[in-house]
């Protein structure tokens, strides 16, 4: 008789609707229009970006974030409206290397903005993406934002002796680079694993 | 991994911080505060209410509410932005008869702001109610405000004989002088009772 929660929906609406907008963004040269308080319920860092310094009535100059793509804020409004995971391909002809980059974008602008739900449902999707080509940028991802389970799946992946050897050849260099202290992680790891092997082999 | 929705906390963390608001609202007196684009997401009414003629910026004048309790008004909020059914009995030592007024009046104002969810949980709520004190009174309001679940199980209550007789008594004379097109449905549905009565009997 009662129907499910509406509320997705309403704010999906009110997104699209344009209606009430009352803050601007300027996304990579892209003008972005969304509701102030919509934001601040739903993120801390928006909260205190917009209503930390609040003066009377509504700020009238744009914000600018110019270290983001526009489809990337836009994915991110998406789901602060919607608490749904958006579609990250579109009919713009993006294909699933695209998404894979895409979420690994939306991860760094869900960390940024304190959006927890989000950042672990694009953990969770980057899981099915590890691969001997993907795995050391995902790491470093993962190590960067805090994403204990991608970091996990990551290890997991190269404790297999086949992917392990696939990464030595050219993740390995980019892993010392980039993120060293992750390396000390997949070693122990890796030992963890010799260091059983041998328990098991002596009993 | 992923947790739950979080949206309906969220919103509820706005309303009480009370940061942002842009509606005032003078409800029987009392001061409310609210925020114009969370109001109109959720409801159509308050959509053409408050963006139907929006100046620029922010409305200062307040609205006047007059017909309808300050305390049904805060729980039509906390509906609105939660889209949870609020609790009822406060601490202020409400009891349960109060909870079934109030019920009917929070009902009236769904029905009143087209907010159909909660006009269905109050309407669900109700049909608990339903007793020979409270069936006249429940079936007009049921019939004011299109509530076929409630004027079915209204309906139902007074298909037992000693229900009807009970409400007979005086029930019936406020039905008919508040909303004599009820009758009807009553003759009616006690009229087909009678014939399929009649279809067993000779059968």
């Amino acid at each position: 008789m009662v129907p499910e929660s509406d509320m997705h929906r309403h704010f999906t609406g009110l997104l699209k609707s344009g209606e009430g907008t009352d803050v601007t963004f300027e996304v990579s040269g892209e003008t972005i229009n969304a509701h102030r308080c919509v934001l601040a319920a739903r993120s801390a860092v928006f909260r205190a970006e917009l209503f930390g310094h609040m003066k009377e009535g509504t700020t009238t100059s744009a914000i600018h974030i110019d270290d983001m793509e526009a489809k990337v804020f836009r994915l991110l409004l998406s789901f602060i409206y919607s608490d749904l995971m958006p579609d990250i391909i579109d009919e713009e002809g993006d294909n699933a290397n695209d998404e894979e980059v895409i979420l690994q974008h939306l991860l760094v602008a869900a960390d940024r903005y304190d959006i927890q739900r989000l950042r672990l449902m694009c953990e969770e999707k980057l899981c099915g993406y590890i691969n001997a080509t993907t795995v050391a940028t995902l790491l470093v991802l993962a190590e960067h934002h805090h994403c204990r389970g991608l970091k996990e799946a990551c290890l997991d992946f190269l404790d297999i002796p086949a992917n392990l050897q696939v990464f030595a050849g050219g993740g390995l260099n980019y892993l010392g680079s980039s993120c060293p202290s992750v390396l000390i992680d997949l070693i122990s790891k890796l030992e963890s694993l010799k260091h059983d092997k041998t328990i098991t082999d002596d009993g």
